[in-house]
């Protein structure tokens, strides 16, 4: 079994379910470039997830996947049995190139290849997960996931901005039936119309959102919940590589810490989301999950208490 | 006496030293405007520093400064001594507009008139301020005031694009021999060539600044200290109408709290951004200095206990 982050009186942490895409990207960035590397939402969030509860990936790979990449996921204990092969056609592709010192990101090549047959099939083990974080796939994707689990379990959502524009009615469903939503600024801005964040964050809740995140990128993340407002600042990373899978790591470590914990209100979701900034900040330091998937729990530790120093006034 | 923020065994806390533009602003909003009112890094700086110790106003006004506004010194305990009146000029004006929802500032008139001929003389009292804020003025003008300053006061040092842009190597000087440079970001990212907060700030510091303080705006402010990092939010405002004047009612919040607790070392300099970032939330929510002139201790108490709130992982 893969070295976990322990929580006192937690030896047998809840699964977590992980939805969304798994993907080859080519990323160039204003220094480097990485070609074919593993990434998909599903693929950050589930490794992420995975040093703190057994994660359960769902999502479907074509017949290019290669077994190294796999391998990957197993070696951190990850339940494969959803994640389907579709030996029609070639795994989903996307190449992007960062500008402006990482601040734009642009889309040169977009193949969704057997993404774009993809229905998410729980297997019966999977229904019962009490915890499930769904990715930015299609909206009705995401119910057709949400109406496969039983029982009451706590969802974290996620998108992107072509579902805000293209299928915005649906999204608010997904949105609204989520316990807690994680979004970026720039998404949270275009549901709501407001730029800046308290706005946007508060605009959310108002829609009939439960709870929200909104993502700042290098200026951390807010939390909107009943109980209050969080703030928190990202992780001061010593060199920045490649954010790709940043936010999907972010929502992965977070709801893994949640069903570590077995706990889901208001301190909870502030504890994991200082664990969540700890693994996403590992991620931006390497190309692809290679440092998400080879960090050790030490590191992310390390980097959680650096936190409490970073923030107490 | 007006009210102040009273620390435990403090009852008479050091003078403050505040030098800088006082100025006459026309300002249009996204939503509103204000004409020819009362505006200035000085103005700003010595109000806010007049919650927590007293300020001593260094600037030069011409024929046209009304006597209310005086009055809006004098009521907050501000000793006017070294304020000029040049009966020569009119006062140094300013019409700006923000747009794009306040994200961006444009200069429509920049009259300097009396300001331009502005030379800071310090009457003897005031040489001896062991604390100072030397506002955004011509670089030569701030090592004009750091030379007639006597002993071995703390100055905190601010600047705009302009002297970045034209001298930068005086302005490098200045911000050399200040004890803490606060900065915005953009400010910063200019000097250094670092577009992001946490590698320009570790840039200005191997410049050999002693500490700085990159502000961000909504995004809150970050400390870079010998003794570490600290990060704050910005407080959540529930309107904000005119972002003028923020930088400087933070800086002279800031030196105010300083001097009040005549500490400077790491610990005080977190508690001093509380207060600061408490007292500046009130500067935006109204025009001029209308709400950080009116506001009580109690407001600015209570805004900073509820920064520890929304920080506390």
């Amino acid at each position: 079994m893969p070295a976990r982050i322990r929580l006192p009186r937690r030896p047998d942490p809840d699964p977590v379910l992980v939805v969304g895409s798994v993907a080859y990207d080519s990323i160039v960035t204003p220094r480097e470039s990485g070609e074919r590397i593993l990434g998909g939402s599903a693929s950050y969030g589930a490794l992420a997830a995975s040093y703190f509860a057994p994660a359960r990936l769902v999502g479907v790979v074509g017949h290019d996947f290669r077994a190294q990449d796999r391998r990957r996921f197993e070696r951190r204990g990850i339940d494969l049995e959803a994640l389907q092969t579709d030996p029609t056609g070639r795994t989903f592709f996307w190449r992007g190139k960062y500008h402006e010192n990482f601040n734009v990101r642009e889309t040169l090549e977009l193949e969704l290849n057997v993404f774009e047959r993809f229905q998410p099939r729980l297997p019966d083990t999977h229904r019962a997960s009490p915890f499930a974080f769904i990715g930015n796939i299609r909206p009705d994707l995401q119910l057709h996931v949400l109406g496969q689990l039983r029982g009451d379990p706590f969802v974290v959502a996620d998108t992107i901005d072509i579902w805000i524009e293209t299928r915005r009615d649906e999204l608010l469903q997904v949105l609204r039936r989520a316990n807690l939503s994680v979004l970026n600024e720039s998404e949270a801005a275009k549901i709501t119309g407001h730029s800046h964040v308290i706005a946007s964050g508060r605009a959310l809740r108002a829609l009939g959102l439960p709870a929200v995140i909104v993502k700042k990128g290098e200026h951390g993340a807010v939390l909107f919940h009943d109980d209050g407002l969080f703030t928190l600042p990202a992780y001061p990373v010593s060199e920045l590589r490649d954010p790709t899978g940043a936010g999907d790591s972010f929502a992965g470590a977070l709801i893994g810490y949640l069903a570590a914990r077995g706990e889901t209100g208001f301190a909870a979701m502030r504890e994991a989301m200082a664990y969540a900034t700890a693994v996403a900040s590992l991620t931006v330091e390497d190309f692809s999950c290679d440092r998400l998937a080879s960090a050790g729990c030490a590191e992310i530790r390390r980097r959680r208490r650096e936190l409490t120093r970073l923030t107490r006034i």
